[in-house]
């Protein structure tokens, strides 16, 4: 019996938000790995902001994606067969394995996990990327002491959600910004977080200067654009802003726009500084580690918000950019 | 005889380049000090970027100059007459004695000069405000290494010739941008700078990216804007970039705009700092005793570019925002 593999291609470059036009789904029958490779069955597909940047023509900090390429995806699965010697048909894995249903891989950057440890889905949230992202971008680069006051947008999401609550840990003050009443109420009451901001009904510049009145220390940016001004508008002495994504812009037709009030830096002798979760991999492990402590003490909660069906993958991913998802957008594949 | 003091008081807030009518030129007879207090004879005033700022409605780093005041500006100048324990007449001092001919001071934040180890306008340059600014804004701020790539832009003017001159000490390799072929040539030929770009003949983007191949390690901003975005256009990994100034922007009449392209701190890992040079008063004492080698050594000068007359001070401000200075702009009391 032949398997089939479907998968979706970047078909154009997308002007705005991505329309299903953009993608071809398509199949084709499923290679046999040759010496040196495995094949994975992928499981789950993580669905990450990021995505947006990798189908612009413009390279950042990995070449785009290119037009009739697999599109680009983090997933873990489990290893359908191997020739490759640290491999066994049966392991779990992770890895960048696409938006498809097999992905062939010689092995480089694909790690074992374990579902007894975690369900495989949590490889993809608070032990995947975006748990790294959080801890590493949180405490190496906003570098939070013991009773300041941390603020985060896009706080119900994936490494929103976490930075809260690691902030938390560390004995900080933390203001969470989301979309929605529901999201307040969630940050406030599952994710103990000590005040929420809506930002679809509130004066986010207003609502940041009421809630820290002697300004923030530490913003963790996952949005930019208003939300970012209304940080820099508030910012105490010293304060250090992590730049981490830039979500509400990454569909702009136009050109991106910058913080009007960046000199708020000056005044405050305040940093803004860029961080990419890549340069911290020698470091998961350590990081893995004191958050799997954090879980099993019940201080640090992952969210996975998991929509099954391949198929859905392009209206599934604009639920980032519109703020449908609750905690770390997963594709289930069938 | 009865001393009489001109001074320019602030009129009404500029909208845009501040004009004569800005400003009240007024006289009063000189008021004797009383206990505690000092007379000084204001003789060189320095003529600073951040006065554009000090004069708008909304408090930055300080409050603003308020309408009717005498306007804020640092300056030296010889004690007149004291009854305070630590000043006696002819005594030469620094200190922040506004625009006018003579100033009472309570002796909190006045300085002591010696004119015989340089002369006294050199005070308000690299023993000044701008040297210390150059000082620790590329030192502790910028943090160059050796063999590094260090881009300063308003580097014709006070701060950013020394920036750049201390650059070159630190075994960096230096490109300024300026204002006009002859600024560039200064810089190359004076200053001992490796490039110099033009911003009024050359797309500075392309520019940066032409003497930054490997892209730029240190930039230290002085203006904003375009120059700003063409800097974050050209970083290397791990950039800092110092914002020290905005001046293209301090004469706006609409809101100030950020830079477009701020999330190249994110694919470079870079940094966006800002640094006010009033968190290093404590230093000040090493930066000059070290400064001053430099420039026994012949490693380190500093310009001044000095106008003569009280009078023209509506005037002679502007040139800096119309880059018509070289150097430190002092106004020399007639």
């Amino acid at each position: 019996m032949t398997l089939i593999n479907h998968k979706f291609l970047l078909a154009a470059r997308p002007v705005g938000m991505p329309k299903r036009s953009d993608w071809t789904f398509t199949e084709e029958p499923v290679a046999e790995p040759k010496e040196g490779e495995l094949l994975v069955r992928v499981l789950y597909i993580s669905l990450d902001p990021a995505m947006r940047m990798w189908i612009n023509e413009s390279r950042s900090y990995i070449p785009p994606v290119g037009i009739g390429e697999v599109m680009r995806a983090l997933g873990v699965g489990m290893v359908a067969a191997s020739r490759h010697p640290h491999f066994t048909a049966g392991d779990h894995v992770s890895g960048s394995f696409g938006v498809q249903e097999y992905a062939l891989a010689d092995g480089r950057r694909v790690t074992n996990v374990d579902t007894r440890v975690v369900p495989l889905p949590k490889y993809l949230s608070v032990f995947g990327m975006p748990g790294m992202t959080a801890y590493f971008g949180l405490l190496d680069t906003g570098q939070p002491k013991s009773g300041e006051t941390v603020v985060v947008s896009a706080a119900a999401g994936a490494v929103g959600g976490l930075v809260g609550q690691i902030a938390k840990i560390k004995n900080c003050r933390v203001v969470g910004i989301a979309g929605g009443a529901e999201k307040c109420r969630y940050m406030i009451t599952e994710l103990g977080f000590d005040a929420a901001i809506d930002y679809k009904s509130e004066d986010v510049k207003q609502s940041v200067r009421k809630h820290c009145p002697e300004g923030l220390n530490v913003y963790f940016d996952n949005v930019g654009g208003a939300i970012l001004e209304a940080a820099l508008a508030n910012l105490a002495r010293g304060a250090r802003i992590v730049i981490c994504g830039a979500i509400c812009q990454y569909n702009n037709t136009g050109p991106m726009t910058g913080p009007s009030n960046y000199m708020s830096l000056l005044s405050n002798r305040a940093t803004m500084k860029g961080m990419l979760v890549l340069d911290y991999i020698d470091r998961y492990a350590q990081a893995a580690t004191e958050m799997a402590a954090w879980m099993a003490a019940g201080t640090l909660k992952s969210r996975e918000h998991i929509v099954d069906g391949l198929a859905t993958f392009p209206e599934t991913l604009l639920m980032l950019f519109k703020s449908e998802n609750w905690g770390k957008l997963i594709l289930k594949v069938d």
